[in-house]
């Protein structure tokens, strides 16, 4: 069944009223009718819901709380140098279905983007990308993205976070499976460099800042497969909320 | 430095004999000189070489033996229903960089594609993103892509594995955690779905030669990403083999 995001603004006791881009896929994409059902997701809950009235907006009552939780037991933020449009895209997509909670693009000095070649509707774009992969994965909230940060403005964060990681391609010796995860950290952020890497200064910055530097393994990853490997690892480790 | 794959013939005592397409891309495209170096892979062995004689061959010399193990503690093979072949490519570079031994195309009766329509050339091109791919990620051995089986097909191979999973996104209960790898596995399959998931059929046939049904988290994940979070768990799992 089609399923729409909606904001807490838009839930009134019995009532969700849709708005904006999804009354136009709900009236001439999906061509539904009064009567109609569809599945609204807002704020971590998901409603069956009847459509009572289709005009500017889309009026729907709730028929029953479905919510399945498909949240980890944890979040798992994944702070990467800028890459390429389409890269930037898959990722930001498949970490989505993974269960990721936040994206955030790092300027970073090997990046082969530059940030004055990134467009404004960029943001929109990926937006978009998390709504439909949110929808098709079945997660009842959005990944968050985050404004484009410095390293510096990245580290004026960090006390959010319980655990810190840094990816390196060049690290031999501790691996991922030398943290000791039975120390159940909640709030993990992990920071992969774009195609060139680390440039030592962000490293020695980082590693400053608490980051802990390890090895996703002896096979050089992409720098656009890191994040897919540390969310599906991470997200192994945390399990799954509604677990005993 | 530039990696280039051999097979044993192509090694004699301290010379390797490049042939074919990398022979042009020597150079062609990378315009090497006598005297330049490569990497040779041949056997999960890669040697530093210097390059002694152009012509339609490229005659090296092996300076060193400079094998750094690049491969995890036993071999995940992931069979996978046949998808279209963009997500085919996508998957089968990203499960070379992530230490996948071997991709198996399934076909299965909810696949979208139909095998009429799979052109010849196109295990070619797939064998041309593993080499790149092992390239990439500094592997030294080729990920094997198999020929495309039916169930029946792949059911004559189990012998050969010691822990056969079957990932399904209708399981609710049993999750990739749940299973004992205190038992060290060494020979895993994974059959994957495609678009339309398992038939009935399909799936009571694989259960009953012994296919454990497992879930990959609480969220439905799409055919191009289950085959990627696979291989980075078991591959998490399993270590690395020069590891302790």
């Amino acid at each position: 069944m089609q399923r729409y995001f909606v904001n807490d603004n838009q839930l009134n006791n019995n009532h969700i009223v849709i708005k904006g881009s999804d009354v136009h896929h709900i009236k001439n994409v999906m061509r539904m009718q009064i009567g109609d059902k569809v599945i609204c997701a807002c704020y971590q809950k998901a409603y069956l819901c009847e459509i009572e009235d289709i005009s500017d907006t889309v009026n729907c009552q709730i028929l029953e709380d479905i919510t399945k939780n498909t949240n980890l037991n944890g979040r798992v933020s994944i702070a990467h140098g800028l890459v390429r449009r389409e890269k930037t895209e898959e990722v930001v997509r498949r970490l989505t279905e993974l269960g990721c909670s936040k994206y955030i693009p790092l300027i970073m000095k090997r990046s082969i983007i530059k940030l004055d070649k990134i467009s404004d509707n960029k943001n929109d774009r990926l937006l978009k990308i998390v709504k439909e992969a949110s929808e098709q994965s079945q997660r009842n909230d959005l990944m968050e993205i985050s404004s484009i940060l410095s390293i510096n403005d990245l580290i004026k964060t960090l006390k959010d976070y319980d655990l810190l990681l840094l990816a390196d391609a060049n690290e031999e010796n501790f691996m991922l499976k030398d943290i000791d995860f039975s120390n159940n950290y909640h709030n993990i952020l992990v920071v992969i460099g774009p195609e060139g890497g680390f440039d030592d200064e962000e490293k020695r910055v980082l590693v400053k800042n608490g980051f802990k530097v390890v090895s996703f393994g002896n096979r050089v990853l992409r720098t656009e497969t890191a994040p897919l490997y540390a969310m599906s690892v991470l997200g192994f480790i945390l399990g799954e909320k509604d677990e005993d």
